[in-house]
């Protein structure tokens, strides 16, 4: 490596030794790529092309893949020369071969998989297993060394790089964004991520926005305006743009060279000054790059005399019928040869020194970064005993009480104990979700104006609010993957917003999990506190427990979901949580003051078990099975059941009632269809195997049905839950309007009960004419406006 | 109304009559929208201001409202002038009371609502039925006359703005997008619209950028940003930059009109250019406004010494203690009497003269715009036979052809037949889904730049292709909810971007079927096409089956989903949902060559039942109970069980198979939980009430375990189906991976069979080793590379 001086001076201009080997590393890495896509044999063109070496079925994606690998020199050579730590992050993510090729070329592939070695046999090897059975995916995926990044779904490269060098001063997260991809929601919603990065203590973002015209089957818009737009626009984001086109070599190389030299010096420089205190703590004015290159670029021109390089029509094949076309077969062996692959490996098909040189080495290799592999870097957080924060319950359902205001107070002294690897995201609703406790030792990160009358608010802030779910959980993402820990709160209902980024990220952990070199990081925690039954002072809209559902479509390896009933509770689940690694938490439970049920040590014992019997709330002895089972997941339908319990208990006391409360959801499958399954032997236990269970879950009430699947007469489970009835309303309301209420409880515990004692009936009557009471109350409400009762659903016990 | 000349020379400019007029107008409104969110009696303040006033809860939100309602006086006052037909979409849809006053004060609350009379009584029903229990949710809902935006979950104000004025030449959608809401994905991504709007055909958005500053807790990035940028960021997305700012009065009142008028001139401009063919073809410099007005306008500057207005301290009820602060009482009171209502209501309690001098009449009113209460415009669709379409099909699984070819050969007549009236919306795939033939008869819409090389793409094209499943969604909404049909066709993985739409639409949907006055609108058509089955040029990222769990969450009065398993049945479900109103109508089909199954009269015979035996395709001879149920939904499913049946016909012929195919999804649920339900009878008659049932489904098996749920014996089922496993690689390897092959099929089978015929145990042998041997070929793949048989899964039959 040469000084700072030198390299500083020097970077940006190339000469002719540079070009050779730019050049060089750039023809090897397109060569690879397109015999990804098409060779199953001859792989180093030691002989003519022949029909046989051509693959049964061409798949891939050629058009972005020459842009992708030019990128990657250049950024590769600022490596070499300046020791800078960069990841690379493709967000046209289908240019995988491109990316599996560079991984390849710096050695880091045949690191990982010995199997693709750097021969001539590792090259066939590198190109069978592409798009095939049994190989690799055809996506920048986590089978792709120095990846955090798939691609597959369009729209989160920018949040993923911006997650990344939160707290990473010496990282650089260079993004690719794909001009199709631009076209996107989120996408075009993360540029903004400049708005709340620290150059003090966080590393930095170069946005390199890739125009090459065209998506999978015609323009883009920003590749079809005016220029003058495309950098407006890109200005107005708080970006200095600098621009290259052309497709003219050397002359691409001399000015990608010193355009992205430029755009280095640049952050170095805002860096210095804000690290040495000469920042005037105004939001920095960050370089990005728009290279505008041709679609399938050195490609072929045209194909049957129509245009391809250039157009969509390079997007994947631009050579569809190689096998069977000679011409065809013609044009690929010239475009194949035109790299000079000659050059670019040896006798033994390792890449020449031509080619090496340009890599970085070791860790440096964008391909081996452990930022990349963000388990490497990965640290226990280290956390205060849950413990200290407990809520003293002398008696269940005695007090009440905010139970995340709890899980504020300990997260606070999370971030305290772990300035630099834990942060909280929310789109603006840390204060609303009872999590204000944290800005006692942090602010709001923000980068733009901030007055006097703002609080908890500024540049140094490290608790991450905007209005945007999909910047949120992708800063999340990028921050785990990264190594690093946090949490993201939000509304149920819209956590939706994001829920296809919580699918895509468990597709990630699933497949990271088989991988030996992929070591885990930390969870993905995600927080939902303003449920479906308490969103009195919104509507239906804001009502919908609609992301469990989409956790528990995910595999057993990753998914997990947690409803605690009470604060105690909800300490323990979260602590487990914080230690665990590569799993999806989803942890739901309401905001406002709510009955709290365990002690400390009871809620430990509980979230242990996942899933417990509350003698305390039934009337059952336990020696023999109970008439009826009330079961009960999440907080307010917790409620619920404990009052028609009671209820059940002062009228019809005979009767055998049981309540069992579940915390971790994933208890309710059997063993072989998740690992937290609860054994055949304890579910009996719980819930017998013939007694009717009647289970009042927070979510719709088909995830129970689904769940038990299996069990012991699966069928006898009659689910209450969120049936889509909602509106602004009180939370008994909701009950009521959902089917949910005690009331409803109490007669479906009567319907399904083994037997039925003297009063039964007078009970059911009973408990329709507290709902019929209800109703009417609810339609006099407007004529005569009475004090209303229920706003906070305090009364726990019966009504009558 | 005067004459055009007039309008365009004084629109303007305001005589002090003119500001007598609006400033009443937003006073009044101001009034209602504070009354509603504090006030249980003396609504108009007739006698001094007591405890007792005061509801017992305080709900709603005010900060956005007085910015909300200034805009609509003005737009009233321009449509009254000109008599321009135009909608209103508040982005901050929690400024619900506002728009709720407007409605009323223009009449039409009390038309749709006649309780809600316009008179004193009125007065007091419509501040008590706000956020109450049996009254009207806080958002701009779907019970809010002139509404086609809820405005709940924020980022859709524009998308659904385009949509509603795509083919809607004379109608402009006045869109107020929230500052909060500007920082989500969805929304940045929709300023792009005007890429995608014609002049001549199409209608005018005006986006009205309304930055108050904050949202729930903070400051917002464009209210913060230097104004420059936020003028570069938008003059980027296209738009001509209007600007007013402030908080004196009338000053503001003279500003905005002057503003809002050359917006209007500019947008009428640009129209009557276009549709005299004055017009050059380029994209026009649409308007917009920035409208920078005091969160909380008007409100209490401070309370107890800290500052409201202007701050986040405003956005939802800025005196909180009214009650039992005699303090904060006083200064409502004093709040409420700033506005004069005396000078606002005349004696009985109506608006006076003065106030409803400002507001349109008749459907002009925005409130009372067909255009917002779709139904009302809403034609049939005329529609060609769909049995003109139909593939002959011989016999059973004789032929392969991609059935959704069919399909875009029925929209492209539907786009012929109907042209102004029918849209289809896809990301980017419109060819790549085999619905290419509507490029017959129209190109895709698109009004940036064009080049000769382009395709079926221009300025006046009306397939809408933009890589944004928000976009596509939102658009079609806004098409569909102004009356118009439509299409929205994506991946199956990324329907996951935009499912949080779809369950909001749903619920707007759900809503409105109760609302009498609320006319049907088309259904919301959505195609998965490209599926998880047989996605092998992708890989994992693009496999899953997760909207079809979205949809079932939904009531079942909105809630259809249908997975037609070839042509003929595809083109007998897409009549149907064609021609539905108010649903949303899932319907899943691969594009792939797929076999053939039905004839027309057979697919016609199966879609209207929705489920069927497939006697030809089992050995059961319908006398009495099979020994066995294989059942399937889903294309590729389907041709592995009709493989697997008939692998047990071949290979152990005395068993007793029977094949039921599912259509229709929501056949399967009994008819109390959703409307298709079939009857017990119809359930027994194809799945018999106790033999067991391997079902194999296309989506994540969960779901039928939740839809049979208190079916006879529904422990029965066995299910099949995407269970999270996934890569680039064959269907058939998909199968296998998901364990949902032939072979697993045959092996269930055999395991669940009432009855084991000899033989039985060889067979499962023989799948056992058939599964190895392709274990065997997946893994010798890479060595040998031998031919890939399976990539099209065509050899349905077995492959022994």
């Amino acid at each position: 490596m040469t000084t700072l001086t030198e390299d500083l001076t020097s970077l940006g201009r190339l000469d002719d030794g540079d070009v050779a080997s730019l050049d060089a590393w750039w023809r090897a890495n397109n060569y690879l790529t397109i015999g990804q896509i098409y060779l199953q044999g001859n792989p180093l063109l030691r002989r003519p092309l022949a029909p046989d070496d051509i693959k049964p079925r061409l798949l891939g994606h050629w058009g972005t893949s020459p842009g992708l690998s030019l990128i990657y020199a250049h950024v590769s050579r600022l490596i070499k020369r300046t020791g800078q730590q960069a990841i690379y992050l493709a967000g046209p993510g289908h240019g995988g071969p491109a990316l599996v090729a560079a991984g390849y070329l710096e050695g880091t592939y045949s690191e990982v998989y010995p199997q693709v070695s750097q021969d001539e046999a590792g090259v066939l090897r590198l190109f069978r297993q592409f798009s095939a059975p049994g190989g690799i995916p055809s996506h920048v995926s986590v089978t792709t060394p120095g990846s955090i990044h798939e691609g597959g779904e369009l729209g989160y490269v920018l949040v993923h790089a911006f997650g990344a060098v939160m707290d990473n001063p010496d990282l650089i997260a260079v993004a690719v964004v794909g001009d199709g991809e631009a076209e996107t929601g989120p996408l075009e919603g993360s540029w903004k991520g400049v708005s709340f990065i620290n150059p003090e203590h966080d590393g930095a973002v170069l946005p390199i926005l890739h125009l090459n015209g065209a998506k999978i089957a015609g323009p883009t818009v920003l590749a079809r305006k005016d220029r003058a737009e495309v950098r407006s626009l890109l200005e107005g984001h708080g970006y200095e743009v600098l621009e290259v086109e052309g497709d003219d070599l050397p002359g691409m190389h001399h000015r990608f060279a010193a355009t992205l030299a430029e755009a280095w010096t640049k952050i170095r420089d805002i860096q210095q000054a804000a690290r040495t205190g000469e920042w005037d703590g105004v939001r920095p004015r960050w370089p990005m790059i728009i290279l505008r290159s041709p679609k399938g670029w050195t490609g072929p021109e045209t194909v049957d005399g129509i245009q391809v390089t250039g157009t969509w029509r390079s997007h994947q094949v631009p050579l569809s019928g190689v096998k069977d076309n000679p011409e065809h077969l013609e044009i690929l062996e010239k475009w194949l040869r035109s790299y000079r692959p000659e050059e670019l490996f040896d006798e033994s098909g390792a890449p020449t020194a031509l080619v090496r040189d340009l890599a970085p080495d070791g860790d440096l290799r964008m391909s081996a970064s452990p930022h990349a592999n963000g388990g490497r870097l990965t640290r226990d957080l280290d956390l205060p005993d849950f413990r200290d924060y407990a809520i003293d319950v002398p008696k269940p359902a005695e007090l009440r009480a905010e139970s995340t205001r709890k899980l504020g107070e300990f997260m606070r002294d999370i971030y305290s104990r772990n300035p630099e690897t834990f942060r909280l995201f929310c789109p603006d609703e840390t204060n609303s979700n009872r999590l204000g406790a944290v800005f006692e030792v942090s602010d709001r990160g923000f980068m733009e104006h901030v007055t006097d009358a703002d609080v908890k608010i500024s540049n140094n802030g490290r608790v991450m609010e905007v209005l945007s779910e999909h910047n949120c959980h992708g800063w999340l993402e990028g921050y785990n993957l990264t190594g690093r820990h946090g949490m993201f709160a939000t509304y149920e209902a819209f956590a939706m917003v994001s829920a296809s980024q919580t699918v895509q990220h468990g597709k990630w952990l699933q497949e990271a999990r088989h991988l030996p070199w992929r070591e885990k990081v930390p969870s993905l925690n995600v927080l939902l506190t303003s449920t479906a039954w308490r969103n009195d002072h919104n509507g239906f809209s804001h009502q919908g427990p609609g992301l469990i559902q989409v956790v528990l479509t995910q595999r057993g390896d990753v998914a997990r979901v947690y409803l605690p009933p009470d604060a105690n509770t909800l300490l323990s689940v979260a602590d487990h949580c914080f230690r665990s690694r590569s799993y999806i938490n989803l942890i739901v439970i309401d905001k406002q003051p709510q009955l709290q049920w365990l002690t400390m040590d009871e809620a430990i014992e509980h979230a242990t078990r996942g899933a417990s019997v509350w003698e305390w709330a039934g009337t059952d002895d336990g020696t023999s099975d109970p008439d009826i089972v009330l079961a009960c997941a999440g907080d307010v339908v917790t409620m619920e059941t404990v009052a028609a319990a009671q209820i059940l208990k002062d009228k019809l006391p005979s009767l055998k009632v049981r309540v069992v409360n579940v915390v971790d959801l994933m208890t309710l499958p059997r063993p072989k269809d998740h690992p937290h399954g609860m054994s055949e032997t304890m579910f009996t236990e719980l819930f017998t195997d013939s007694v009717d269970v009647v289970f009042s879950f927070h979510g719709y009430p088909g995830a129970i049905h689904q769940l038990v699947h299996g069990r012991p007469d699966a069928d006898r489970f009659r689910v209450r839950g969120f049936i889509e009835q909602g509106t602004t309303t009180t939370p008994f309301d909701m009950t009521v309007r959902n089917k949910a209420s005690r009331y409803h409880l109490v007669m479906d515990a009567i319907n399904n009960s083994k037997r039925l004692p003297r009063g039964a009936s007078d009970l059911k009557a009973w408990c329709e004419a507290q709902l019929a009471r209800h109703e009417q109350y609810v339609v006099e409400h407007l004529e005569d406006m009475p004090e209303v009762r229920d706003w906070s659903l305090g009364d726990w016990a019966s009504r009558g």
